[in-house]
């Protein structure tokens, strides 16, 4: 295993540390290196707070500051977070505004983030991300995977929280722009997660993953390597269909960690031309690497249809340490 | 090889067309493909241009934008543009201040760039970036090698000709920059270049390449596998005991595409760690992967010493496809 590390089991608060100390104008460490919250809370606004397994940075310690998320919670690499993260976050973010936790859907991360709302006795409410329309269950789902069309409802909602929406509001529109919202991934190699010390996956050198999962986990099946320009096709007529509208919309073509940016763009361009043939026309873009599975090659796209509340919500100002406009 | 591509020979202009579709609110293409250049030009302001081999991305046409470069010429991967792609991109970006050229140093891009400055017939000044402590003279260089420090010149140079700073004013504050600034660079994998179609050098699974240039040329040695506090201490010190000054610091820690942002946050806690012991104080931040080697693992350590006059220009407000504040 190559890894820019110390010790295995240091990793994680290393790397908040690190984290924190890029960052500290915009973002504060919580005791035990339990959360990253705002640094600069704003008093009565509905708070947002996401969480998961590390290895997917930016996502979601890298949405934390002004018109996005609140807090995030870190768990160990593809591990949930323990519901007193959860709990101490919400009690260092809530002003009296109560708590949107905003949650992928693996088992163990609804579980936890369900056992502190009910610990917590604050008023809560819980959107559920599931835009991975690769496979209906999965290693660590019952439904569909919450993916990197998570990033999209995170920026959306933090944008109306910003703007004074109130809980229920909130909860509304977070699970609107997930039902608008829908991704898929493949992977060209495995990641490989330190503490285990070798690749999740074997893949050989002339197969790729159709709808791989952000921790590795099977997608739709193993397929020999195929061009861009397929590989796009099939994901886009997977995302197309299931959406079953046409329209506007956001494409965000999102790189698993180690793939380059030349692909990423090379993908987008595939992309968008398979979505003009089935009605669906880019107005928005977002291209990198947000939402990653630690060193995985691959990319996933993730198609939001667009009304104009989501635009708006897309379009307005934030400053987070991993996405930044407007401001 | 396992890339997301169509044909090999068409990598550079599908991504190139994939990106001028993502960012078109920013950046227009030039035709066939030669230039990268800003969309609103604004008459009379010196005109900053950039340019090198493609496989560095987001360097350096994701710099182009408001703050930073008016235009950029991607040769093909790790090949120099060629003068005639300069002498197009000087055409359409000069509005009557001159042109600045900020090159890296490696031959074949210094050799064309002049040639374009010589064959333009337009009022050009040239700023070689040789940032690299690594080595002295390298595969491609004679004298040191131009990386990501390259970044730090063109942000501040690039908001110093946005407040209207004339030719001669900003020639001399690249030179300056690029004075105050040393990066060195660590290689965990080989990166492989599409039209070789396999890695570009060999390297154990237990092995390193210490200061390894970005296009995968030999560093100072190749050693075993090392903490990363190690690998911090000898890159940091290299670095100070280079640059032989003390102070306030811009720290940027540059992943070179295959490597998670965990573990360039967990290098940056190391390095700045390191630095406080030579005396210098990270109080600026940089941590992405912003000038890359295709799908290398390993990062790039970056220190630039600042004053005033440097720290304003990269405080000063940025919106470029791949690095954006302040509006």
């Amino acid at each position: 295993m190559k890894k820019l590390i110390n010790d295995v089991s240091n990793i994680l608060t290393e790397s908040l540390d690190g984290f924190v100390a890029a960052h500290g104008d915009i973002i504060a460490l919580g005791d035990g290196h339990m959360f990253v919250r705002r640094k600069v809370l704003k008093p009565g606004k509905t708070a947002l707070l996401s969480g998961g397994g590390s290895g997917h940075e930016p996502l979601h310690a890298g949405f934390v500051g002004h018109g996005m998320l609140d807090a995030a919670c870190p768990g160990q690499v593809f591990t949930s977070p323990t519901p007193d993260q959860m709990i101490a976050a919400v009690g260092a973010v809530d002003t009296g505004g109560g708590v949107l936790f905003i949650v992928k859907n693996y088992e163990g991360d609804v579980m936890n983030f369900d056992m502190a709302r009910e610990m917590a006795g604050r008023d809560i409410e819980t959107v559920i991300t599931d835009d991975d329309v690769a496979v209906e269950n999965s290693l660590y789902t019952t439904g569909r995977r919450g993916v990197a069309g998570t990033l999209v409802v995170e920026k959306v909602v933090g944008a109306a929280a910003e703007q004074g929406a109130d809980l229920k509001a909130l909860k509304r529109l977070g699970d609107k722009v997930n039902r608008a919202t829908r991704s898929m991934g493949v992977a060209l190699t495995s990641c490989t997660v330190p503490a285990a010390g070798k690749p999740t996956f074997d893949i050989g050198p002339a197969e790729m993953e159709m709808g791989v999962g952000i921790h590795g986990e099977p997608g739709r099946r193993r397929v020999a390597l195929r061009s861009a320009d397929e590989i796009a096709g099939e994901m886009v007529a997977a995302i197309a269909g299931d959406l079953g509208s046409k329209g506007n919309a956001l494409l965000f073509v999102n790189g698993f960690g180690g793939t380059p940016a030349m692909e990423l763009y090379l993908m987008y361009n595939a992309a968008r031309a398979h979505l003009a043939r089935h009605g669906i026309t880019p107005v928005r873009s977002l291209v990198g690497s947000y939402v990653t599975s630690l060193d995985m090659a691959g990319c996933s796209i993730t198609v939001t249809l667009l009304d104009d509340e989501i635009a708006r919500g897309w379009d307005a100002p934030v400053h987070t340490p991993a996405l930044r406009w407007g401001l």
